[in-house]
């Protein structure tokens, strides 16, 4: 039997796992939840325990492995993510290797989405792509020339934390105006309900706090008028980064991934309606277009990154 | 002799040419004005001229040719060059090549620039560098895990025209809120005049539409409260788009070049700290660095990848 890779995905809320093969397909899949606030010897524990459970009798090669960012990926070390608690300076690829005998590879979760992408999904074949996953935040990867940027300590493409709108909106960061505070589907969802507050005539008034982000679509499409604006600011703010990426990267393809792509029929003509206006003319051709794989690019990813470090070819 | 290469570096008001070593010294350099509004054959004539001017009797392998984009540096194409008539879709590289019968090689200013820096100046030994000039426009280029970015057509690095401000001030690019519209020398200016025609008591009153960007950092340094405050707002926008492109492409050192530079004993404290305020912690400890080759990064660069396309061990 061909070697496989186990592919984990882990994130605040959810820890997913696949087994992998070489050319991308996820051949098996879970999901059990993080035990995010009892520390990282249980997310640990329940790492390998998920790795072990997807692997069975499969000839394994290594577990790639996809974490929320900050995090130095060249040392393998979660250094402060917000969502999980204990995961701060924590030499989290070593602890998995010891927890389940297997090389471990760590990648921050925009580049080992992105990777999944570009290897297998709607950026195949291209030098040239940027991964962003709008989700409750915003993050990405990068892939320029057929390389992956990683940077210092594998930080490269922090998209969310790119400032677009100076003194905007706090982000989570502690800083204002990032383009995770504008655009993610957290900023969304917080808009509005803000607005929909003080909208009497809207279908999106009654629900209150209960408003779903899904909802708000789901009313722009019936013609509501506060929820067509909601969609088309949220467009707008998504072009406006996007455009930023592009001058940035000059990516062949800009793809769009998380949650908030699962709108992508009614988001994305007007973002590159949006695109086209703001950015410089020639970068207005390039693509905007959902992932090509769901949420499967990171776990497909991860295992591309474990075939490419403890593979039969791996160097 | 060794073989040298020669570098040139066209910008809308000069063309400069240096003889250019494999170790990066300029061994002979020259200026001669652009005929910007001549037309293109009359630039081309004009790089010729100043190619066999510097390169004599010299042993020569080939050109760089650095130029302002948006250019398609695979395809030796000038795009639309504002500053230079007759630079639409023109064939420069393959013009300069029939005019002086050398092999050329173009290259986005900035990038070149960044090469220069890269390989002779103050990101010399670093894997990872972003280089920012801040003239009368912002340009610039990055080198990530030791490869220089180039993208689709050779166009990343358009630092300039990320957004730093929705609805901000408006750009030469026609968009709104570009870190050029904001942090330029040009944008620099603009606000001290439109600031010091309303402030009879500053000494930056009575120079009028002829106060000059030096003028504004002299009178801060004598205490001038206007000026004063002129400096420490460029300071913060510059820190906000650097944190930004800090959060981009993890550089090991940030290195900022351009006329606007000449004042960064002034600029580079402030701006440290705006960085040090704005960036998520791990990217903190990046350095703000004035480029150590002056005015010659953009030279040494192109003569740069003149050895590396037609060198002795080139490809």
């Amino acid at each position: 039997m061909a070697p496989l890779a186990i592919g984990i995905d882990v994130g605040g809320t959810q820890i997913r796992a696949a087994l992998v093969a070489a050319d991308g397909a996820v051949l098996d899949r879970l999901a059990v939840p993080t035990p995010a606030t009892e520390g990282a010897a249980f997310v640990v524990a329940r790492i390998a325990e998920a790795a072990r459970s997807v692997a069975g009798d499969a000839p394994v090669i290594g577990i790639g492995l996809s974490a929320p960012g900050p995090l130095d990926a060249e040392r393998g070390i979660a250094l402060a993510t917000p969502t999980i608690a204990g995961f701060v300076d924590f030499p989290l690829a070593a602890e998995v290797r010891a927890a389940t005998g297997l090389p471990v590879a760590l990648e921050n979760d925009g580049i080992a989405a992105a990777i999944g992408e570009w290897r297998f999904g709607a950026g195949r074949g291209l030098a040239n792509l940027v991964y962003v996953t709008v989700s409750t935040g915003i993050g990405g990867g990068v892939v320029v020339d057929d390389h992956v940027l990683r940077g210092r300590k594998g930080m490269a493409g922090h998209i969310g934390h790119m400032t677009v709108m100076r003194g905007g909106e706090l982000c989570a960061c502690g800083h204002h105006g990032c383009f995770e505070a504008h655009a993610s589907g957290t900023a969304f969802l917080a808009r509005a309900r803000r607005l929909a507050a003080g909208r009497a005539g809207s279908a999106l008034h009654a629900p209150g706090p209960a408003l779903s982000g899904a909802a708000v679509f789901a009313a722009a499409a019936a013609g509501d008028a506060l929820a067509e604006e909601l969609v088309a600011e949220e467009a707008e703010m998504l072009g406006l980064g996007f455009a930023s990426l592009l001058h940035l990267y000059s990516p062949d393809v800009l793809v769009m991934g998380g949650g908030m792509s699962a709108q992508f029929a009614a988001l994305g003509p007007r973002i590159e309606a949006a695109v086209r206006r703001i950015a410089m003319p020639p970068f207005r051709d390039v693509p905007i277009l959902p992932a090509a794989l769901g949420d499967n690019s990171g776990l497909a990813g991860a295992g591309a990154l474990a075939f490419e470090r403890f593979g039969p070819g791996a160097g």
